[in-house]
């Protein structure tokens, strides 16, 4: 059976030019880590869940592919009430007190609590209910609006629903004439003569689905593992785990493929590589001084000039935060000056207005809305917003330390500049962040980023192991480079010579030459079919032409019987015969 | 919270030396696959489910690891009955009858449909059926046993249970006395008196998880990803997906992971990489020739020597199974014939006898039993036992092609063998069936396999595609490398040279050399903090024995006065003063 292929969205087929373009940027930065000291590791594809959820905020938890439990999944979910939900439980309770409310108001005794449920789920609709923090809201509505009871909150949906799927339960579980009199008795007035026997089974197992577990406890149960979401947090549990055979302080790259379940758009992908270097175990600031010799020597050997490598220390927000006496605003502090470049100086003072920072707390920022200048200059000026912040100093002594180290070291092609606006994941880094900017000719975000972070493996039960990394954006650096014309000729391994195949013996012939040209590393390839006219050939010809192979070799009866081989160059056009050795030399 | 670190089963942390040796075997795959004209492409790790599954078989399929749609993915399971699987459905009619049943039996007016559901469950908990085809032979079962209306099967099943989940039930359901009246009058005995409220809304959860949907369709419902399985299903995707852009015949190169929910045991790992070499697109025997010549070429080039290439041809075995009148057989007898190493010849005989292949038959196979010695002579034999059959001639003539072709071009370390018992994926192959066997003197199953199979492209719309492929083995060519001692001592590309750090003066002096080193290629490190006291330097010096790092170069104030280096080989001991200059020699 015939199914159209296709592949999940945000996801891409890689044909053999990307791949070498891509491993062209690998091999780059690979070869620079490696002479900086660092060292490979690889983890898993797939973590436990326990290792990755709750590491990247709700967001990102969200955007964390889960895999499904293999095997027969289901009999595994444990159904046990103490395991169900809160709000389960809730139900639980909740209608059984209905039950006996409702005994008294109507004077009808339910057969079950069961016939409770879409009563109570309409309730739930009502007001937009999913949840065990919503019912709290349910009940504070009862208690605001006067009511003081259950027999109320009942009262309450009786004399106002108006969604028939009450109508539909009540006719579902009564399917005799009874229920008629008994639903007009509550309602008063006539229920629908509907016939639900199905809807009632579709709603009981909707009710199942949906409200025994909540959504996160359901996924618990029948997924384990999930893709991983970056390669920090599992590099972080690899220290840990492997903790004892690691000589600390440990410098360790990975180059590998990441996931996540973002809606895919431009440059944005569900499974795109990092390649992250990494120290954990010193504080040294000299490391900070190497990742920045590493931006600049692997966009300078990319031949990718003018990048501009941004810093921050989180110790000059910070500072800054105390100073204008907005230390327990640091958020959005940070988050409104970060938009200073989209936004203007107003719009941000604005929006730390409306954050409700103070208006002189904002004026102590002015010296900050025209910070330009050298490195040097900027530091000078912190000095003076900084003066009272013992934090924020610390945090100037750290960017003035890197900053001479660098310029007594040099750069090749990058500019370091300080941009006291950069603030990334906050949250996440301590001391330096880092952000490295495509040359201005090119319209990109940024194209690689980093930072220092004190405790990341405390999570994983090891405290006090201060890091500190870089990360290159491998597809926006992939895009840079195709825009700016970047990537070597060549950069595609192709296959350099074909031979043309007349026939078996000719063949023969040929794969004997093959076999040297290859062992001389020359990438070499017969065609397979033999060609039996001259349409064949010329067919095979324009194979050459089409892969871009830039030589044949023909070989026939002449040059068998001559032991020679005939070159033909299909960019000039030139072709003559040569022995096995000269061939070998003249491709090599 | 700290948590106590580890990985899924199955799944494996790579450390640096063990990721230099992976990439030691994976590049000399790569080379070898690109002198020979193989190019790279890469598909995405998982791929749309339908894309996958069907295509490995039920038990391949169990062995897919589906991912969870992301998002709210309950919200968007369909619960229409028309889309509920025809189990549902039945149920939905049964238990209508079943009521109409009961009234006439016990005179007693159920109040829903619901309340039948735990009966009938039990119903078929008795049978252990889970599906419509079970229920069918229950019918069944009634009919041949005298029963011919849903009044029998109801009266069975209440002359029948034992189960208490059905007291259960009916006790939730029926929470007033009247239900043990009932309950007693149905079942001729007294009911518990049992108050399981949340039990029986625990069944009702439970009905509808396990029974409204079967499990492969809840899991089309709340999964539409998986991750690959292998790479020979994706490769066949893409070919499809971009036949435009393709020029045939493609020759194509494929290093990826591939993931099977496997059960983990000794070399065998949930997450492992595939490296596929496949020519899509020709019938040419040549590239049979060409990927022996290829398997002996990279193990060669790893110095692995001594490996088996052995070959047979699925036409081979299908004039073997015309010869003795089993073409129907052709399954059961290659899977007997495939054991005559372990078993040996008289259990395979009894085997075979068993599966229903004539003494006859088995007779003309007798000279199979002896065949042994050169290719050759393999080749003469067989030309006897298949005198009869065009597709086993066929098959002769291809192997005799192969063999004389690769006997002229020579092998460099491996040998070619004709092994009629061979046939791995039967199914999947048509022509040619390889299987790599590593040197005798280690225990390891094949390190490689591979073969040729005509019609791979028409499951995904693109029939008369030939292709032919080769695999390798990764994980245990590694372990036969490591077994055997084959890994070259330079593999992992350690850090060469370790600066010591005195301070930040001397650092800074370092890091000048450093830069340069570096840029000469050399893997060079600063150790990141300083030592102010001789136990400090002594760490210093210990870590870099720990890591193996062979030089280390100490530059206090003497040497920076000097503009000098003291450079000291840690194996020898040697220590002497050289120039910036001389550095970079000494350690290029």
């Amino acid at each position: 059976m015939a199914q159209k292929p296709s592949i999940p969205k945000g996801t891409r087929d890689f044909n053999p030019e990307q791949v070498a373009k891509r491993n062209y940027i690998f091999n780059t930065i690979r070869g620079t880590f490696e002479t900086f000291g660092f060292q490979p590791i690889e983890t898993p594809s797939f973590e436990n869940s326990e290792t990755l959820m709750g590491k990247y905020g709700d967001e990102g938890d969200r955007l964390i592919f889960k895999i499904l439990n293999s095997g027969d999944y289901l009999s595994k979910v444990n159904y046990e009430i103490d395991n169900f939900s809160d709000f389960s439980k809730q139900i639980g309770t909740f209608i059984q007190s209905l039950c006996g409310e409702l005994d008294e108001i109507i004077g009808f005794k339910l057969r079950s609590q069961v016939e409770l449920i879409p009563l109570y789920k309409n309730l739930l609709e009502d007001f937009e209910i999913r949840n065990i923090y919503n019912m709290i809201k349910v009940n504070e509505f009862f208690r605001i609006n006067g009511f003081e009871t259950n027999t109320a909150m009942l009262r309450y949906v009786i004399d106002n629903f108006e969604n028939d799927l009450l109508y539909k339960s009540f006719n579902a579980i009564r399917t005799r004439d009874e229920i008629s009199d008994v639903a007009t008795k509550i309602l008063g007035k006539p229920v629908y003569n509907y016939t639900v026997n199905q809807d009632f089974l579709k709603e009981i197992y909707k009710i199942g689905l949906l409200n025994i577990l909540d959504l996160s406890q359901l996924s618990d149960q029948i997924s384990e593992k999930a893709l991983r979401y970056d390669l920090t947090v599992p590099f972080a549990r690899y220290v840990v785990q492997h903790q004892n055979e690691i000589e600390f302080p440990f410098k360790r790259y990975q180059i590998q493929p990441v996931w996540r379940a973002d809606r895919p758009q431009k440059g944005r992908f569900r499974e795109f590589y990092q390649c992250d270097a990494d120290v954990v175990g010193s504080k040294s600031l000299w490391q900070e001084v190497e990742f920045i010799q590493l931006y600049d020597t692997v966009f300078s050997t990319l031949k990718l000039e003018g990048v501009t490598i941004k810093i921050n220390n989180r110790k000059i927000l910070s500072g800054i935060a105390e100073v204008i006496g907005a230390s327990d605003k640091l958020i959005d502090f940070t988050v409104a000056l970060d938009k200073l470049d989209k936004i203007g100086e107003e719009k941000v003072k604005e929006e730390m207005l409306s954050k409700g920072i103070s208006e002189e707390g904002i004026s102590k920022l002015q010296p900050l809305f025209t910070l330009t200048g050298s490195f040097e200059s900027q530091i000078e000026s912190l000095k003076g917003i900084l003066s009272t912040s013992e934090e924020g100093k610390k945090g100037i002594e750290e960017l003035a330390f890197i900053n001479e180290a660098i310029s007594e070291l040099g750069l090749k092609t990058a500019t370091l500049q300080l941009d006291v606006t950069l603030a990334r994941g906050l949250n996440y880094y301590t001391g330096a962040i880092f952000e490295v900017a495509a040359p201005k000719t090119v319209q990109m975000g940024s194209i690689g980023g980093g930072g220092r972070y004190d405790d990341l493996t405390s999570i994983f039960g090891k405290p006090d192991t201060s890091g500190v990394g870089i990360s290159f954006g491998l597809d926006r650096i992939y895009l840079v480079l195709e825009e700016l014309g970047l990537f070597p000729e060549t950069v595609n391994k192709n296959v350099e010579v074909l031979f043309i195949n007349f026939g078996d013996k000719e063949a023969l012939f040929c794969l004997k030459a093959i076999k040297e040209l290859r062992l001389a590393g020359i990438n070499t390839e017969l065609y397979p079919d033999k060609a039996t006219n001259s349409k064949q050939i010329r067919k095979q010809m324009d194979h050459a032409n089409k892969r871009n192979i830039q030589f044949v070799v023909i070989a026939g009866d002449e040059e068998i019987a001559s032991n020679t081989y005939t070159l033909k160059n299909m960019i000039s056009g030139e072709q003559f015969k040569v022995s096995l050795s000269e061939l070998v030399d003249h491709l090599k």
